[in-house]
């Protein structure tokens, strides 16, 4: 819950540079209520709101961070008479401001504080993902406050958070760091857990079990299952199967809330088939290729399309796609196979900075495109170092995409079913990444994750 | 997310019990959006609300069921256009009717729907746990809607689904069942992964597989501690040391939703010391007189004062209290060891209907006891066929209340601290079990879960 003493100084710094992008202009930000499942005391696992754990490193329930345009003060809810015996003893105020380096008052003298800030200038504030957090930011403030909505004085703040975030300090990069070590285990263990006959829910619990175990948490709902073609697919009741390729996209929480976000796609019998191991090595030469182009000043979305280039080049020698590879990318038919983005940004969030919208993704001036397949591109600004990306090229047979005449129209016969149809014992093929940006070029985090085709297998037949 | 086929008779019963109750008045009933976990689209894992599970049987993200004085309808949502490719093909709305055998319409419909029911009388409906749908039911109907609050058109649709949930029918009383089977192993499994050396977490794990390699979810969030002392501890981090008792508090949920609660307390060496088995032979003497007593026509604060009365008799025996047994537990002694409610009602959630606060929990007349201790009882019914309760005393050395003078005021002498001293090496100690009341008597649903202390041992030993 306290962050750690060794991040005190991070943590300091981070709110001096929020202040001084304030220039003195009031700001309010908040952490989060626990969240109720079933009824008010049967909650979720309680997790504070990225910005204010990036600021305080603190995962306290409904704390309020007050800048009122000349220092910070935390405020956290006093004590009630009855916690001790059932929720145990919490670190007092004296020692979250040593962990923090931040002043700590009691909740109760918040709306007073906040009424003395709001004098000179509207108060500005993110809104938190739960509700009953904004219901009280709303409260506080006399305003508005809804997920996805900024009022004018909130701009600054939004854009100060996304300039602070966008590039790790060295403790958010630890951070990642410890975040990726915990994955490596789960994906070790997830291969060695796989066989023909058990559930991928079999797969999925020795996966998490590596988490649990070391008391972390996966940073998103796990995607564990043989119907890789349904991109966020949440099910995990299909039974394994020879010939199946079973896809994992499973990541890790650092003790401070920052992500990892890993995908590695392995063969249930712990061979690849021929087709499965040509589309494999395509994947994973787009996944190098695009790996390769990160370094700073280089533009997300070239990456993007490197990745492109090269799944056109690999689909083009094995006969599934035929023509220019460039035209082929350009003309939408790497899409059909590769309908999202390349990746996102990472960090507190597994799509960093996503609760408020394109703007920490997107760069200034630059916006989605319209086009299928490009419009699910999340990230598209000019690396720099510090700034943590995923990179994770995709092969999909959709039947949704592929049985859809307005999106096949263009592809004509550039598009070879037959040839296609020889791959029919791959459904989804994904290979992912963390990928930090550094000054020389880059670093990719998640490498000890094994992802050559001859590794993976090795990996699952550790487990026989 | 569908019911069982087998289920849709049971579906429908309940619908018209509930819509014969409301004697023509309308009700809507919703089921809940998605919780976001960092922003909108990082969820918790979806769970539907418990009142719309219970008629519809349905995990479904953002339906209504709407009763508009003559029949039922769900409204679900539209399909986008996205959907498949994302999340994968979902039951088309003539299988979700043909499952829950309710008519299913667009939730485009609804607006009109419910205009055409509100004319002649104000709709009923109960909060949901999610702010959001709270919301999004408040701009439907008008009014306010929040959670823990009804308004008067409201209170004879609680009173409603108090009755209809309150005794279990063969089909809840089965989700009953497949609950307790699914942390029968959970708790052998922590058993066997118990040692000295290793984190809290790692026992935490084992139990967890065991639910998620069956495709289980926790009901609740689990305890696993060596500090049982601390009633909801939430925390894993600490090693398990000899002569440490473990406390886990840990039940699975059903398919459709229904809850296990159950708890055992063992020790990390695999052998208890004679204080260690003094004293749990007190708990589970006391556990069993409360089961004994559980039967149609009793009073539930009877079953909690009974097994005060045992535990009163322990404790005596042991020399920890002096007194008559009867009286120690009137002037409250017992409740300093043993400081909650026996148990509480079980169903669709861990607490069942506790988002109806005492409603569901204390009989029209009854109200909880200001005395410490006992103020903690979250049921005060008559029990009937069909009820299902838990029965989990416990026994605890709580620094907050053994510490607290005005608590221990009244003990006097008669609290021995030198023999209590000599009980050290216990910090916690529950037994809990899930019971169903029958016509007969009752039926223990967890009673494959060992609680005898030899077989405790034995099942701990077992993963030497």
């Amino acid at each position: 819950m306290l962050p750690d003493p060794s991040e005190r100084a991070a943590l300091l710094r981070r709110r001096e540079h929020l202040a001084r992008a304030l220039g003195g202009a009031p700001a309010v930000m908040a952490s989060s209520r626990p969240r109720p499942r079933n009824y008010a005391a049967d909650q979720f696992p309680f997790r504070a709101a990225s910005h204010f754990l990036y600021l305080f490193g603190l995962a306290a329930p409904d704390g309020m961070g007050v800048y009122d345009g000349e220092a910070w003060t935390l405020y956290l809810p006093d004590p009630g008479p009855d916690d001790a015996l059932w929720d145990g003893e919490v670190p007092g105020f004296a020692e979250v401001s040593e962990r923090t380096g931040c002043p700590v008052r009691s909740r109760s003298a918040l709306p007073e504080a906040l009424a003395r800030a709001a004098k000179a200038r509207a108060v500005a504030t993110l809104p938190t993902p739960d509700l009953e957090t904004c219901a009280d930011l709303a409260a506080l403030l006399g305003r508005e406050v809804r997920p996805g909505r900024l009022l004018p004085q909130d701009v600054p703040l939004a854009d100060a958070m996304v300039a602070l975030r966008l590039r790790h300090d060295d403790v958010a990069q630890a951070q990642l760091r410890r975040a990726a070590e915990a994955t490596t285990p789960a994906h070790l263990a997830g291969m060695r857990a796989t066989r023909p006959g058990v559930l991928e829910a079999v797969v999925r619990a020795a996966m998490e079990a590596e988490f649990v175990s070391r008391d972390v948490r996966p940073a998103y709902q796990p995607i564990v299952t043989v119907h890789g073609e349904v991109l966020h697919n949440l099910k995990y009741h299909h039974v394994l199967r020879e010939g199946d390729l079973l896809l994992a996209d499973v990541g890790g929480e650092s003790p401070g809330g920052f992500a990892c976000d890993v995908t590695r796609t392995w063969p249930v019998t712990g061979r690849f088939s021929t087709t499965q191991r040509e589309l494999y090595e395509v994947v994973l030469c787009a996944q190098k290729a695009s790996i390769a182009a990160v370094r700073p000043g280089v533009r997300y979305r070239d990456v993007h399309l490197a990745a492109h280039r090269e799944m056109a080049r690999g689909l083009v020698a094995l006969g599934i796609l035929h023509g220019d590879p460039e035209e082929l990318v350009v003309d939408g038919l790497t899409a059909l196979l590769f309908p999202h983005g390349i990746g996102h940004l990472l960090g507190l969030d597994v799509h960093d900075m996503e609760d408020l919208g394109d703007r920490a993704g997107y760069a200034p001036g630059r916006e989605r495109s319209k086009e299928f397949g490009h419009r699910y591109l999340r990230l598209d600004r000019d690396l720099e170092p510090g700034m943590a990306v995923t990179i994770e090229p995709g092969l999909y047979r959709v039947p949704a995409i592929l049985g859809d005449a307005r999106l096949t129209a263009r592809a004509g016969d550039r598009l070879d079913r037959a040839v296609l149809e020889r791959y029919s014992d791959v459904r989804g093929i994904r290979i992912e990444d963390d990928v930090l940006v550094t000054a020389e070029g880059h670093e990719v985090l998640t490498a000890a994750i094994p992802k050559e085709a001859s590794d993976v297998e090795a990996a699952v037949m550790a487990g026989r």
